[in-house]
């Protein structure tokens, strides 16, 4: 069966005990950890064309897969960290998305909302 | 009820759908906006010590949250662009993780596994 | 007449010191910064094409260079506060990357040193 | 002799143009590698206290100099692609920066200017 979010927080609250790594894991430094980890999944895409980054070889892929993962897992860990419900935040968030970006005027246009 | 990550997913690719904006959500576009999110995230926490961000005041924490959300909604857009199951991935990232990481060695340190 | 590096970093020391913002300015606060401020550049770029990004509209332009002096000024702080040259670092690392990229095999790759 | 800004400019254009790398160096690219040079440093940094990055053994502090001096390359090669003068815009930006943060209201304070 697939574990959800919330078990996955909760095994990864379980490994860093298991390593004491508590102590390296302040907000601030799964922050910076979390940066990190996009940087790693962007320099994939870095060279490459928007068409060619809809259409990966396979092992590319795979690769971008697994710096996917690790986002998520400091994501989650981070989230841990602050007593922050991501699931419900995201929702939350994308409530207030449709609101800044009403259909009509947002239509087909990559502008901030601040400039629609 | 709480939507589930699959359901995020859902309204995410409606609300591109909607919007027209698929034109410009090409898996390299999104590896450069998830990693603008993260460094939002990061913001927040340059200048703190590491106390002060283990105990955030609470306006504080609730705009970190919204930008946590941003984290998670276009790191499951990117999934979804990419065919990628996030939840999958992250399972097995975090068996690998086990693996390069065993608690005996990686005990109360910070090293990455290559120099353990 | 126009400042050097030298000038500007010894500058910006004076900046920190009329602030006492050295106690802020740790080498790990910086590199976050520091990533922060790449950021706020990409996130120019994010929903450009290429094309697009060649070619800016004078307003962009200009705040785009703000952003990027942004990047130069954490960049020399955080090289003064290691005590690195940052000119003789970069002289030596242009040498190392015309080694690891010779112009015959490099030539319209845009691949990674350890793949060509 | 030590070389200058323009002088490395210069160098990294004949560097591109050798290896057929003009295409790949549109400004919306360099900005994303730039962004991924500068996470490399944070990536040294991120499990360090403060006052340990503030005294890194040599070897650690050797990789972080060439890292450093690729984000100064990937700013040089960025600020050419888009004919900005880079040491004119850090001048600019650093009086900007005096009147956001007199000295008698910013001083010992972390705060952003638009919170002081």
């Amino acid at each position: 069966m697939k574990s959800s979010l919330s078990d996955l927080t909760a095994e990864l609250r379980r490994f860093a005990k298991e390593r004491d790594w508590d102590q390296f894991h302040s907000p601030k430094n799964l922050a910076a950890a979390l940066s990190v980890e996009t940087a790693e999944v962007l320099e994939h895409f870095q060279w490459l064309t928007e068409e060619q980054s809809r259409e990966l070889p396979a092992d590319k892929r795979s690769q971008i897969e697994l710096e996917l993962a690790d986002v998520l897992l400091y994501l989650l860990r981070l989230s841990d960290q602050l007593n922050i419900d991501l699931l419900d935040a995201a929702n939350r968030k994308l409530k207030i998305n449709a609101e800044k970006y009403p259909p009509d005027r947002a239509r087909g246009s990559a502008k901030k909302y601040s400039e629609l």
